[in-house]
């Protein structure tokens, strides 16, 4: 297969194609909104939640897997939540030819089957704070069009669940998170804003929500995860009760933190180009390949050169010699289109000069380095993660503008990315602005920039502003 | 929790318990063989994955993961196999308020999705062989008694599914199986026999079907994994074909091979004693626990020693020091329950001597050595591993009697173990010894033992005997 369409023309469709024809997935499945995910894919998704799992265990995190099936009754407790939920939840109804008892769901998300247990798990002060995480995947009977690895039904996701003694020592947890989070990114070369959803969007059951939010070269910004306080929301109806040193029983007070294979999706939809993925050197399955370049006659001297760098290289990267017998060409064609961030070329030239080339696949640019060089190797394989970093921080920073009112940001109707306002933190001039922009409310910036606002008038009805607000078109 | 149960009186109420109060997991969940994996169980779990990933590299598998759901027509394509698991099948009829067009199953193991995809990538020969595996959740509606880890409803399980040109190829698949298989129980301590099972207890849509039994001390045989060869069976009505170098199209012959999280029920089953779990070095989270012994006055001298002995011993172990502000007792009764296979003790006398003591969990027995000496801490390690594969395979061959005819066997009632006799191979005289002795047939050993048995007369007919019948309890 080939991709047959250039990024800019119409980057959602380019988006369609490559996922599958660079190896990350097939959608044939018979069912709309489950795909497979194929060994190349899934290596990466792997990459992932390894960084995840380093970061939970750096965190005093400890894994856990709850099951799958959630009773009706227990989905049931909390009101808001089942009301953001209930609609696409997935319901077991029998058995074998047994009708159940009762129905079962498929977890949309863990809250229902994890806190009944916590309940049992929690005594005392001394068991807090509980940090758990599980990657699992959930069910979500979406109804919107689904796309690859950005909105399906069958989401592998990465949930933390923790219980706290206090409404402060939550918010520590949230912080963490925070941190956690930008760490995680980097990693992907994905900076995102921060910004605490709106009252009206914020996850079912929560006491507020705060979303990573990634501008993707479309103009759309995609949420790379995001992190809630609940208070004591669920922690009442779940019974979830501690006794602290005085004696008395509290509620503990709960955060989750969770992201999904949304973030292949947004490394594929960032930094890919014409000719396939472009994968960050820290997920990349293969961080290196070896192409030799045969001539008749000197297929020993190559080959056994390129054994050598693989030799050298293998105990510091994930590197690959592609010794099939096809022409460069073709292979160099393969490994862009899977995104290999760094491919060697070694000829007999080479090799009479005891020298490879390097090639960096962002940039395409060409370094005759000494074999053995394993310092250039490793400073090339830096620079691409920087200079992925850094273009996508520069779609991040010319693709935010502020506008003082409403009526400017209407006439400059061709920008396409994320807009600022003042506001008065009205929820009638949130759905209003959001109306007359075509735009969803991502809240507002949780690290710095509110300020700026307190001074000026609400860009929608010209009361006080209290503090920005941040819109754009999402994923 | 305490364990209150020798596991001599009552070996399966004895397991019931342990597997709680050890922390492999929590049975307390709301739907019935739906556990929940605590943290320590599922780092004992991840190991043994751990282990089968190694394997499947090795042998040039490849990753993938499925969707859970399968629709019913699907699901139907293969007579025999939706005979095997229709009962069992946990259907999901509903989306949010929605009745599906078509019901969906979810997977009780994953031909059925897998199959139609492996149709559309399987083109020529040279796609040939497909070595794929995957660890993911299966669910199957047992009705049985539910047991933790061995008999339950949500399983942690892994498959392994090829694809080859011929009988022959898929032959070598499975003897290639045999071989993984094996290393993998090794690491686990678990010896085990290996059946050919009879054609009435093979796979779901199988030509035939390959057990691996191991005995466990209560005289019942678990099986540890199975190996299955499919011949074209599935690829017949899932239309996997591929275009050989002739030009004609042929259907490809198909193995499996699968193992779950019974595994991990064995390990505890088969190692474990009054005082815990005792775990096989290799799958241990915790290899290595160290105890200061502390006493007024000497804290930081004993301190600083396990320190020591920590950073000497961590590159190379999966060491924990234990500086809980317990008692020594208690903390030698945590990690015996936890099942950590050593135990240093570090106290000021031996810290005057620059000595340490090392502790096996098996044998309970003590030895002195230098702090620093690495090796006798290696050999100790391996000496558990050793003497736990040897116990193993003593229950396994003081549990294995040779019987020359039924009415022997039946007279040696009390012998609660696996019975071998020649047998003329009739499934009717297959059946009656499964009842006439209460037990099941694991089928004929496929590695020797048969020949034997040729020139008798079968045990339960009289006829000529040509094979082995292989008998159990099993769990």
């Amino acid at each position: 297969m080939k991709i047959d369409l250039p990024k800019k023309s119409d980057i959602n469709e380019w988006y369609n194609q490559i996922v599958e024809v660079s190896g990350l997935c097939d959608k044939r499945y018979p069912i709309q909104g489950f795909n497979v995910w194929t060994p190349y894919g899934l290596r990466v998704m792997r990459n992932i939640d390894g960084f995840t799992r380093e970061e939970m265990e750096k965190t005093g995190h400890q894994e856990v897997s709850f099951p799958l099936l959630i009773p009706e009754s227990l989905f049931a407790k909390e009101a808001e939540h089942i009301k953001g939920f209930g609609g696409e939840v997935y319901w077991v109804t029998h058995a074998g030819e047994k009708e159940l008892d009762e129905k079962l769901l498929l977890r949309p998300t863990s809250e229902t089957a994890m806190y009944p247990m916590f309940s049992l798990w929690i005594r005392s002060h001394a068991d807090l704070p509980l940090k758990t995480f599980q990657i699992v995947d959930v069910f979500r009977y979406e109804t919107k069009q689904t796309r690859a690895f950005i909105r399906i039904r069958q989401i592998h996701f990465f949930e933390a669940h923790t219980c706290h003694a206090d409404f402060e020592d939550a918010e520590k947890q949230i912080r963490e998170d925070i941190e956690i989070a930008k760490r995680i990114f980097r990693k992907l070369a994905l900076p995102c804003l921060i910004n605490k959803r709106p009252d009206w969007d914020k996850f079912a059951g929560a006491h507020y929500s705060i979303g990573f939010d990634a501008l993707m070269p479309s103009g759309r910004t995609l949420q790379l995860g995001s992190v809630h306080q609940y208070k004591t929301n669920f922690s009442e109806p779940y019974n979830i009760k501690y006794e602290a040193p005085d004696g008395s029983h509290k509620y503990v007070h709960q955060t989750t933190y969770g992201m999904s294979e949304r973030l292949l999706g947004a490394i594929v939809l960032m930094h890919g180009d014409d000719s396939g993925l472009i994968l960050p050197p820290e997920v990349a399955p293969i961080q290196i390949v070896i192409v030799p370049i045969i001539f008749k006659g000197k297929e020993k001297e190559v080959m056994d050169a390129c054994q050598k760098i693989l030799k050298s290289l293998k105990s510091r990267f994930r590197v690959h010699l592609d010794d099939r017998e096809i022409t460069p060409g073709s292979k160099y064609y393969d490994w862009e289109l899977k995104g290999v961030p760094l491919r060697i070329e070694v000829g007999p030239k080479d090799v009479e000069k005891d020298e490879m080339i390097i090639v960096r696949r962002d940039e395409g640019k060409r370094k005759s380095v000494q074999i053995g060089d394993i310092n250039s190797v490793s400073s090339e394989l830096q620079a691409v993660d920087e200079s992925l970093y850094k273009k996508a921080e520069d779609v991040l920073n010319n693709g935010v503008r502020d506008f003082k009112n409403i009526d400017e940001a209407r006439i400059d109707s061709g920008f396409s990315g994320v807009i600022r306002m003042p506001w008065c933190g009205s929820e009638s001039c949130g759905h209003q602005a959001e109306e007359l922009l075509d735009m969803s409310t991502l809240g507002s910036p949780i690290d710095g920039g509110n300020e700026a606002g307190i001074e000026e008038r609400c860009a929608i009805c010209g009361g006080t502003a209290k503090e920005i607000i941040v819109m754009a078109r999402t994923y």
